[in-house]
């Protein structure tokens, strides 16, 4: 149960979001321009830095939830989500994506951890200034993201079929959708 | 400089929504909703709590830019604002007020330190519902904020006439004027 009365029993952000739906709106329209919408960076690899971040953060709602975004996305699998959230050091993945996520894990403790070596060698391995630019507001998203569904004690369930359903969703549908936002 | 080459010379937040003009739009219709728009908390509280947030996570930019919002707007002057960056428990300001900055900060570092006891203590206080949610909205919304602008290493002005604009024109206009939004 939330910390505050939200008159409904929808789980996780989404019942936080039915509590003010002018806020919800703009929430979704960002994840949706951000994770959903076209980017120079995949959505794999998109939600997968939010599922990173998410997990440094302890989130269970959220990092379960966008771990099975990805899952139901091409490029990474269980295994591959699994190994990232362990250590991305050790994972099979690009080493660009890495370095993102080396940039990524910066800003989830603080904007002001990111080094200049820290850009440099997400260049080096070929990142854009667009790949990091989203890779930065992605993980400071997650820390809004986290902090809202955690500070409000959100309902996080603990059936794996609630969030195989999301992951679903989210992946063919984005953050715009009839499921997404609040019902009249 | 920012660490990527956002093809202008505008300081701050501004100069990095340049780079990504669907991310703004939608950053700034969330800031719009959350700090502009009518709600049960005034636009000088909220815009205090976004200022006390940004001065915890140490973003010199933010903090002076809303520090600046809220000395426009009624109910705060600099010496209040001084105070509440100081020590908020021992600020001229109201209990429930104190009691929903203390949520403010616990969100600051994480949504899990968030007890029932703080929810409580702020109820007691008068904090209604939405009071509450929109504390931690706009405490979780700066963590992403602050992050944005430093994780990408903004230009952070020195000059207080610059903030002195900032602050009028966002007093003034919202977040979602010509001022704000991405030139053509």
């Amino acid at each position: 149960m939330p910390y505050i009365e939200t008159n409904n029993s929808i789980p996780g952000i989404r019942g936080l979001m039915q509590f003010r739906p002018d806020a919800a709106l703009a929430l979704n329209k960002l994840a949706q321009v951000v994770l959903a919408d076209d980017a120079s960076l995949s959505k794999s690899e998109r939600e997968l830095i939010a599922t990173f971040v998410s997990a440094g953060n302890e989130c269970k709602f959220c990092m379960t939830s966008h771990a099975a975004i990805v899952s139901h996305l091409p490029e990474f699998g269980d295994d591959v989500i699994s190994a990232v959230r362990n250590d991305y050091r050790s994972a099979p993945i690009s080493d660009k994506l890495k370095a993102l996520l080396n940039i990524a894990d910066k800003v989830r403790v603080s904007g002001r951890n990111v080094s200049e070596s820290d850009i440099e060698q997400a260049r080096q391995q070929g990142a854009s200034d667009m790949d990091i630019h989203d890779t930065v507001l992605i993980a400071a998203m997650f820390c809004m993201m986290n902090r809202y569904v955690d500070g409000l004690g959100a309902t996080t369930p603990d059936d794996p079929a609630f969030y195989a359903i999301v992951g679903k969703q989210r992946a063919e549908e984005g953050y715009l959708t009839k499921s997404v936002l609040v019902k009249d």
